[in-house]
This record gives structure tokens, sequence and C-alpha cells, in this order.
């Protein structure tokens, strides 16, 4: 084995799908097996059009993120709608998103260790991809391999904009540009500024105020590295929860969301400004801007689980459990069944609650082998658990599609 | 594509494996590609000897749960050191296991839906199998598929001990039991009675108290069979956290506990009787248990990390985030590394913390590139995320064996 195979994922989509496809084509939904992986397509599709349309408004490229749903199905139809590329964390995701076809790859993440170089080098020899790095040190090794492999390698500096995990101060951005440029394989491809802990703040203008504090970190960023006369034709960030923020501020030249194509309980707990395709003309006030309840993206992804046990009419007990769903965002809500929620999830169960009946409500009980839709607490870690996306549209399986990045994790 | 297929694993333990090997047999820790997977050869082997020890001494059937490490070479390892077989939870690990020479397999769960029945039916006409039942209407279904396939199915009854999750309460198994008996293609195998919410009771007697209670509704079980004169060949149950109440309390068969091969750090956190070798002539009293600090079992599954990035040297980030590491009984531990703690999981980073020195205490950096092993908090759902285990010795690869039923959720 190479070192390249130490790190990539199987050659075609077929192989990297080891589970059996759980529904056929023109299947209802109680003909799936359960659990699996439900995604709406008109939900799915009017995200993938708004965000598009977003986008376009706002004069910036769109790069969707593939940590959300690893699926190269869906970098096309991002693609397709007018996306630049997509975005992955991981160099095992690009390889695989990449044999599946997808040719403009941003890892938004470190690659330390020599497999994981070895597969950037790789890739950047046949596609278009570019990494990010926070160290010189890693720097340096990453131009060695290039040098060896006489490719040339592009690299973003990650600045830190306020997540407090990767990335430096925008102090330091300068040093490491230089040392890019200064290296006769690598390529300076700019600027990459996420501030993830902002997505999830559910108050409107606290969480403006966060995406608005990293716009301007990057902005700090960007008028140094001017200062020292380097170029730096990119300036890539934001998210579902910001986007607006970064892709209106004139400083980023690329937005990253991801999870707007699936949405989840977590992110739809956010407040929202008003946001509809009517208001597409006019951008939102950053003073008080009106306030929606619901959030702009619709829920398209869904896990299908069976009521497996129901001794007590009250407390069903459904087929997915721990492993079936992330539960790290708080536990699953239970779709379109009022009255009815999953409060604990163990290995392989979860335990439903039937609220009791009175003060005017009624909640409709469940039987033996009904289906129940839950929206996931958080869909990035609950996707990965999947090796088939059941593509549905009326009720009726219209494409199974596999995850094809499931379980990339170096 | 049939419904066998529908919830079938793939027919061989190679392409149930989508992913590619981490690691080559000789490398040392440093040289495996992360996230991975380790297995500690000389702990786990010391866990399937003791488990198998403790069995024999208190003459029950050991039937470890391969839920917790979905491995068909662990199985094996087992079955070699005494073990009548496994359980599974899911019908889909109870297909992939049998491809891979596992012939003696209890499904400790119910079967609702056709896929599942039919997959269940199936695997009845070639390998000794059985699954448990707590409901009348799911028992005539499984009947008629059995009838239809000309096969005999065997069928336990789930009894609730305590879980509150599925399974029927004592009084209801005789009614159960006789639709099973009178059923021409189903044989009444016996009682599945587990208490999972026992096993990570952390004080010794409380947990032993709620395994006594188990013990006791099992026997009203086994009293009420016998009173209908119901033979019931089989009392299956206990946990990791219990055994050694439902193993020497002469009603139970057989045992059933999965983590111990591996422990985990919420196990860890039990407190336990004494337990060594030198116990094994002399049961533990029920009055006043002599305490141990640590668990009898040895830490062998870790997550292996490297660090990808230390901007700040005081919280340096390791590539091993929620995809990588189950964070539903908490975050992992670090192992061997004095004042480092794992403090915060995103998709794919951890954020470590190194206490501040002073005091006396040193605490040593953390270089880009160091590898970290982490003690995932809850074993099970940890394993799922992966395709390969990775076997070490004496800080060698000594073996890499596919997690054969990762991801068979159904």
């Amino acid at each position: 084995m190479t070192s390249r195979a130490a790190t990539s994922c199987v050659p075609s989509e077929q192989a990297a799908v080891a589970q059996p496809v759980p529904a056929r084509i023109g299947d209802t939904i109680d003909e799936i097996d359960t659990p699996a992986l439900i995604l709406e397509l008109d939900a799915f599709e009017a995200n993938v059009a708004l965000m598009a349309a977003e986008a376009a408004r706002m004069g910036v490229a769109l790069r969707p993120h593939a940590k959300s749903n690893k699926c190269a199905e869906i970098a096309r139809r991002q693609i397709a709608a007018g996306a630049v590329g997509v975005c992955v964390q991981k160099v095992s995701e690009a390889v695989a998103l990449a044999e599946a076809g997808i040719d403009d790859i941003l890892i938004c993440n470190e690659l330390v260790g020599k497999p994981k170089i070895a597969a950037l080098v790789e890739l950047s020899g046949r596609i278009r991809i570019a990494a990010c790095v926070d160290d010189i040190g890693n720097v340096a090794a990453i131009e060695r391999a290039a040098a060896a492999a006489g490719t040339t390698v592009s690299l973003l500096v990650d600045v830190d904009v306020g997540q407090g995990r990767c990335g430096v101060p925008p102090s330091q951005v300068v040093q490491l540009a230089q040392a890019i440029v200064s290296a006769p394989h690598l390529n300076f491809a700019g600027l990459q500024a996420y501030h993830g802990g902002a997505q999830h703040i559910r108050d409107v203008g606290e969480r403006r105020a966060a995406a608005l504090s990293a716009v301007s970190q990057a902005a700090a960023a960007r008028d140094a590295l001017a200062a020292a006369r380097i170029a730096c034709p990119l300036i890539s960030g934001a998210g579902t929860g910001t986007f607006r923020y970064e892709g209106a501020s004139g400083l980023y030249t690329e937005i990253q969301p991801g999870s707007y194509v699936f949405m989840d309980a977590d992110y739809n707990r956010n407040r929202w400004e008003a946001f509809d395709a009517a208001d597409n003309e006019a951008p939102p006030s950053r003073e008080s801007p009106p306030l929606r309840q619901g959030p702009p993206f619709s829920q398209s992804l869904y896990v299908l689980a069976t009521v497996m046990s129901r001794v007590d009419a009250s407390r069903p007990i459904v087929d997915a459990g721990l492993k079936a769903l992330a539960v790290d965002s708080g536990m699953p809500l239970v779709d379109g069944r009022p009255g009815v929620t999953y409060e604990r999830a163990s290995d392989e169960h979860g335990n439903l609650r039937l609220e009791a009946e009175g003060a005017g409500r009624q909640v409709a009980g469940l039987s033996l082998g009904d289906r129940v839709k839950l929206i996931p607490g958080h869909c990035d870690p609950t996707v990965n658990l999947y090796d088939w996306l059941v593509a549905v549209r009326g009720g009726r399986v219209e494409a199974v599609w596999p995850v094809t990045a499931r379980g990339c994790l170096s």
C-alpha cells in the first residue's frame, strides 16, 4: 500500500458504499427499511436555489461546505446551480469527491502528517484544490512534499476570526503568507476566515455582531497583507447562520455555507431576519432588521424510524438510537406528530413520549410498525452515520444517493 | 433487489469495508493515519480471558454482545475462549456476522417490518439464531413469514426487568410464550431479561440492588412459565456492569456482556467490587463487598488522534471530533498525559486544554504532529464510526481487523 492509498477513499462511488440500499425507486415511505436517512427533494431543491440566488445577489462566489452532506450528487447539483466548487474538512473527503468527479475543492482545514500531505500533493497535480495552514513548520513540510513531487500546492492562511480553534491571529498572517510566497512550490491563494461559533447564536443581533466582528478581523488580515504588498485573491468563510453578513461585507469573496441544504433542529432554533425571495432586492438593515420566526431554509433531512415496541402506548420505542442519530446538539424532534417527543436515545433505541391528552388536545397514538420522521439535532455527524441518502418526493422514493465521503475521517 | 438484500450487509468482510486501511502491519503508532481506532491487544486478550474464566467459574454460558465491537474477528476469539456465540441488536448485524462465519447468534431485540423479519427467517434456515418479541401481532407476523418459507424460527420473550424500554412485564410473559408454543413454525427458546439501566450505576451497592431486582423479575417470569407448564430452556441477560450478579443468581443460564472487551470512560467511572484472578474462588458477598477503585477489565480501546494546530500552546487542537468520537456519555479522556483534557468536540476537531503549570506539577507540552490516545466516553457508538480496528502490541501494529457490522443499522 502506498501512502496515497492509506488516506484515500476507495476509487469508485459504488465501492465506497458498504451497506445495501435501503429502498427501491418508487417505494413508498412505508416500504423503506429503517433507520434510513431521508431527503425531501422539494425542500432540498428550494434550499439549493435560494442560497445560489443569495450569493448571486450579493456578488460573492458560493462554495458550499460538503462536510455536512459528504455527497457527490449534492455537490454536482450545487455546482449546476452556480456554486464554484465545494469545501471539505478532511483530505480523505477531497479524495473521495475528486474520484466522483468534483474538481474544485477547498480543504478549510490544516493537514498535518505525511499521509495527509502526500494526498494533498497528489490531488494538486490533477484538480483545482487548496488547503489551509496556521503553522510555519507545516508550510515547510508541504513545500518539501510538493518539491519532491514537482507540483505546486495552493495554500490559504487560516485566520482565527473569533472561533478560538485553528488559525493565526491577523497579526501573524503576513509572516505565514510570506513563507508561502517565497516557497517555490507553493501558491498563496488567500485567507480562510470562518467563525463557526457565530453560526448558532440564537439572537439575530448577537449573531450579526459576531459575524461583523469576524469581518473586521478578516479586514485587519487583508490590510496587513496589502501593507506587505502581498496580493490576496480570495477571502473565504461564513456559514448557514451568518452568510448574509460576510456575503454583504464587500470583503469576503466567497461564502462556505453547508447545512442550509438540510437544516437541523439546532439551526432551526436560531432566530432569523426577514428573508424571502421578495426580500432579495432589499438587503437587511444592520439596525433593526424585521424578524421572522422560522429559518429561511426548509427542513429537508430526516431520519426515518419505525415503532418497534409499544408495550406502554404512552412511550413507544423506535429503532433509531445513538448509532442512527447524533445527539451532541440535543435529541431529534418528531416531525408532524404534535404531542410526541423523542425523550432519550440509547445505542439502538429511541424512547418516545406521548403527552397525556387533555386541555383540548388530542395526541394521535402510534402503532407497532408506524413510521416516524425525526429531525436530527445536528445534521453533519448524523449524515456521516449513513451509507445512503434516500431522496423522496410526494411520499415516493425518487433516487438513492451514496454518501460518497461517509467515514472519511483522515 | 430482494428484501433480503435490502437488510443484509455486503456478502464478504472485504467488501463490507469502504475506507482504506489506516495502517500497515509493523507500523509504529506514529505511522498510523489518524483518526484511527486502536486496540491494545494485551489488555484486550486479558479481558477476553477474564470474562471467559468468570463465566466458567459461575457455571453460566457466555454469549458476548457484539453490538459494542461489531467485529467478526473478536467474536471468533471470544468463541475460541469458550463463548457459545454472540448477541447482536440488529438483524443486519446478524447477517454481516453470519457471512463472516459466526453461526450462533441471539438478536436481543424486536424485529418489526417485512425486510427485517424476512432476514431473520432466511438466517434461521442456515445458522443457530433467535430473536426477541414483546408483541403478539409481531409473533403472528413472524409465524406467517416462517410458514411461507417452511422454516422454524426461535423466539425469546423479552421481559422488562427494569429498563423501561422494550419487553413485557413478567405478568404478560405466559401469554406471549403460549402464542409462540402454539405456532407451528416458531420455537419458544426462553427469556431475554436485560437491565441496561443498571449497568452504569456508579455505586456498587445500588448497582447490585438493581441487578438483583432484575433477577427477581426474571424469576417471576420463569415461575409463571413453570406454572403454565411451559419449558424455559434459556434465561439470558446481564452486561459488563452487573454480570456477576445475574451470573451467580442460579437463575440466568447465559450472560451477555459486551463492553468488557474494550471498556470506556463511562464504564471506568463505575466503582467495582474487589475483583481479581485471586478472587475467583470467593464470590462477592452480598453484604459488604470489598471495594476497588478501578474496574476489573483494562482499557483496550483508544481513538488515536494527531495534534493538527497549536497556535496557542495551552490549547492544542486534535483531528478527532464528533465524527470520530461519540460524546453522548461525555468527552473522551486523554490517556497518559497528566494535565491535558479534551474540553470540547466540534465536527472534525477536538479542543484540548493544558493545565497551567504550578503547584509542583509540570505539564508536558504538545507539538504539532504529536499523537494523543483518547479513551472514548462510550465505546459502542464510537466503534460504529470506524471501518477498521488497528490491533497493536508493544507500540507496533500487529493486525488490522474490519469492523464487520459497521453501519448495520437496520
